[in-house]
């Protein structure tokens, strides 16, 4: 079944490709054979990460760049990480107003990933999700998150080239701008520019950018200011994009890349091995009691946790 | 060493406390130790979880909290979980702020975790600070994330009450309420309610609860409308994180702590088995070989996976 799949999948047949990451979303097993055969045809798609916080307004900002790489004739895929749940219902609605707007455009391909898997599961899927949309064809690959969580930030970092969204207003405090993600920019987007607040925001960022060592930022990131609801803004932030992935050149995708193999390696290790342990070590009953002890406090975790690796032989 | 600073510790001396969080950050042996010796002392502290997003005023809202619980006579611990690196300095900045407020006063302790660490390794230090913060006795510990990531989820949803703070006006959209959080909420807190847009926020809130299953959920969470910057409806919501503590009893109690042990156990596992199978597998130079096969595209990453995991056995 998955040597059929990877074939419609390579012909960029759209329903094989929902079909496909909704396999990786599920983790089946099917999904890593599918993932092996379409192996040697990845790697081609540039991946543009974009993420800010909640509200910033980046998926209209992601809609309009969808646009304007449409007009440059390009096939767009789009990657929407996203940690509603299914009681939410958040991703599937988003997914579905956001489709209609490029129903019928063989071009364009959007998919929220929504995995609730722990320890690296979404980063997995999500990867995964990439690689799929690449073999198929689809290039650039956007690559959307909220970019708040530590998980979030993983997956968007070793894009191709980042593109942090700011807004101006989003609180009395410096919270907006301090969640980890400046020094993951390649690029930023003042959003929403036409805000009270815009100036004062550039300002703070210019002097937040300020403090890093000159040695590990230089030159400092170019900041565009969009206005995305209006399509304002976004050519001249599409061509900052190219120039900033031409400037860095070979090098820095390369050390990209193999920031992102190393960690997907280490998320599908913690998966296997947890796996393993969960089976031979942790069956019947066994985590139960563990867990029970700790939560009485009759039994700390660091002594469970080293009670369970002593059982674990490697050559 | 880790005995002495256990016992300066369990006597309540802040700095005893201050040095054994960094341990925990730090990912140190002795904060092993110094969890395992104070362990027993452990499982008092009522946990309260408060998340929303960036610019929903939870800072300002766990302050007021804290001057609650203070004139209550309690001794209040604040965990921020903050994935903020040393680069933005945004966790310090904000700490230093938050602790100019309540200087001098030994009846209140806040840290930010900004540990940069994989995999659980944010969750496995902000709960060893939540214990360290128990067993020096202070009493309720607040844990303050920006709940839009996974991770900070995962860490949220185990408190013994978990409040969500939404806020007007965040966005076109309904990113706002859709991160993944609303499942997790005992109470629902409506911050900057003096805003426009209250209404049809909570009104959206309704709607969106509404479709959760109803054995799923009920009765539905309470909603508190505050405006934390002038104290306004902070009394009432500390009175409702009291009842529904009361109303859903010690069984509630005991599932939470139960779901808080097994990711303890399990990341601490993730942890410990990569560590070793990094140690016996990968080093000298065969991670870096299959990371740069696996960025050439000569190598896909399961089949690099199951070449390791075949080194790892499980008695």
């Amino acid at each position: 079944m998955a040597v059929a799949l990877a074939e419609r999948l390579l012909a960029a047949d759209p329903r094989a490709l929902a079909r496909a990451i909704s396999l990786v979303e599920e983790a089946r097993p099917a999904a890593v054979e599918l993932l092996q055969a379409v192996w040697s045809r990845t790697g081609r798609a540039t991946v543009v990460g974009v993420t800010g916080a909640p509200g910033s307004g980046k998926s209209s900002l992601v809609d309009r760049l969808i646009a304007h790489y449409r007009t440059a004739g390009r096939r767009v895929g789009v990657v929407a990480v996203d940690p509603s749940s299914a009681f939410s219902g958040g991703a599937i609605l988003g997914d579905r107003v956001r489709m209609q707007e490029h129903a019928g455009d063989p071009g364009v391909f959007i998919r929220s990933m929504a995995t609730r898997g722990h320890l690296g599961g979404l980063a997995r899927a999500t990867n995964d999700g990439i690689d799929l949309l690449d073999a198929a064809g689809y290039d650039p690959i956007l690559v959307e998150t909220v970019g708040v969580g530590q998980d979030e930030i993983e997956v968007v970092r070793t894009a191709d080239v980042v593109a942090v969204v700011l807004v101006p207003g989003m609180g009395d405090d410096i919270q907006a701008i301090k969640a980890g993600i400046l020094e993951i920019a390649d690029v930023f987007v003042l959003n929403k520019a036409d805000r009270e607040g815009a100036d004062r925001l550039e300002a703070d960022l210019v002097a937040a950018l300020a403090l890093a060592p000159a040695s590990e930022r230089a030159p400092r990131p170019p900041i565009f200011r969009t206005v995305a609801v209006r399509g304002e803004g976004v050519p001249e932030l599409a061509l900052g994009l190219e120039q900033c992935l031409a400037r860095a050149g070979a090098r820095r995708r390369g050390t990209r890349r193999r920031e992102r193999a190393a960690a997907r390696l280490e998320a599908l290790l913690a998966e296997g091995l947890l796996a393993r342990v969960r089976e031979r070590v942790l069956a019947g009953g066994v985590l139960d009691d563990l867990v029970q002890q700790i939560a009485d406090r009759t039994l700390d975790p660091y002594t469970a946790a080293r009670r369970v690796l002593e059982r674990v032989e490697v050559s």
